[in-house]
């Protein structure tokens, strides 16, 4: 039985821009698990969700288990299918990926989130757009328009927080190694986010991060790469 | 026969401050292999260590094997002591131990450098403190002094830079997982720098990587949290 991953989802449905859903579907992926997406809005009702202790997505739903957290949900899949090719190439990889974890949920996100917020609200369903507004810019003390005004120069300060990411990969083809791993997955997510919602280019053009991301795009005969983008 | 490491020294030789020197310390002593260290100053011959296409410690001699680079040679030491304990914990644990190597180098280091300059330029040995003094005043366009000035305001944002530590160390007790891996000591190398050389205090009283940092202080029998301090 296919499992099933409860998917953020925008105005059109088809629009799946949540960063930390991406980690989860290409985690999925690269185990080769059968899944089924639900589209899910910030505002439906995560009563469903009670037996994780979260209100967000990702969720998964694996037969009579249910998983909140793409980190958790990462864990998850690693243990439960172990048969199936690996999310962290052993132990010392998933500890380590925490780090990456922490660095992209810490760093990355946010810096990007302040490039492309109000892109991200275009996107949203109408019921989901106020909820939205109201909460990030209490978050960021602003209009989300003020927060994006100076993009095409703060994006700079941006590129420089990717550097361990530019070194890594200067160095291994994958920051997983020899082949993806679930720290690619990680990354990704947060490029992939401002791509299906957003024409703001975070990467500069001479960025060897691009070579890399085309990479990830062609993963899984195009998972990626064919997502649905918001216009 | 033990293994030689050139290990950067100050006007004291006993004084080893080198966050790099100190990765490879730990890297060592982690393998458990008896180590014998030559003090080194920035000015000296490094005609010595031609072979490596390196001019820089640490260096290590292993028999007929000489490694520069604290990367290549924890990698070396991997590889060449197998049956000793893992520096990496497999192969994801060494591929993904590259971005975090690549973040320190890229953020971590100098960060720290900003904080801390003119106390290491003062426990240096007379002969490189003018080489030191010359080569990162061109980097930084100003004194040392006038770098680290308002360090007592400015370490606030060297503490956020940390937050991918705090976060991790959150979730376990070593970035390396249930054990220390080379991971720890890449980011501990950083701390002990500063410790050595340096009387400001880089993590808040309350920060939790205090608690990390003292673990790895006292690993290897104290090897760390007995070294001689400059004052």
């Amino acid at each position: 039985m296919a499992i099933t991953l409860y998917d953020l989802a925008g105005a059109d449905a088809e629009i799946r821009f949540s960063p930390f859903c991406w980690r989860t579907t290409l985690a999925l992926a690269h185990k080769g698990l059968p899944v089924q997406t639900v589209p899910w809005r910030f505002t439906e009702k995560a009563e469903l969700f009670q037996a994780t202790g979260s209100r967000r997505v990702p969720v998964i739903v694996d037969g009579e288990r249910m998983v909140a957290d793409s980190w958790a949900i990462a864990e998850y899949l690693e243990q439960a299918y172990p048969e199936r090719p690996s999310l962290f190439h052993g132990a010392g990889g998933l500890a380590h990926a925490q780090f990456i974890n922490a660095w992209a949920d810490a760093i990355m996100i946010p810096g990007i989130a302040r490039l492309i917020v109000d892109d991200v609200w275009r996107a949203l369903d109408s019921r989901d757009q106020g909820y939205f507004r109201t909460s990030r810019e209490a978050h960021f003390g602003t209009t989300l328009e003020a927060v994006t005004a100076d993009r095409d120069t703060a994006v700079e300060g941006f590129r420089q927080t990717l550097t361990p990411v530019r070194l890594a990969l200067r160095r291994q083809s994958w920051l997983g190694g020899l082949s993806p791993s679930y720290a690619d997955y990680i990354v990704f997510g947060g490029l992939q986010w401002a791509r299906c919602v957003s024409a703001f280019e975070l990467l500069a053009e001479s960025d060897p991060i691009r070579d890399w991301r085309d990479r990830v795009l062609d993963l899984f005969n195009g998972l990626a790469g064919s997502a649905r983008l918001f216009a």
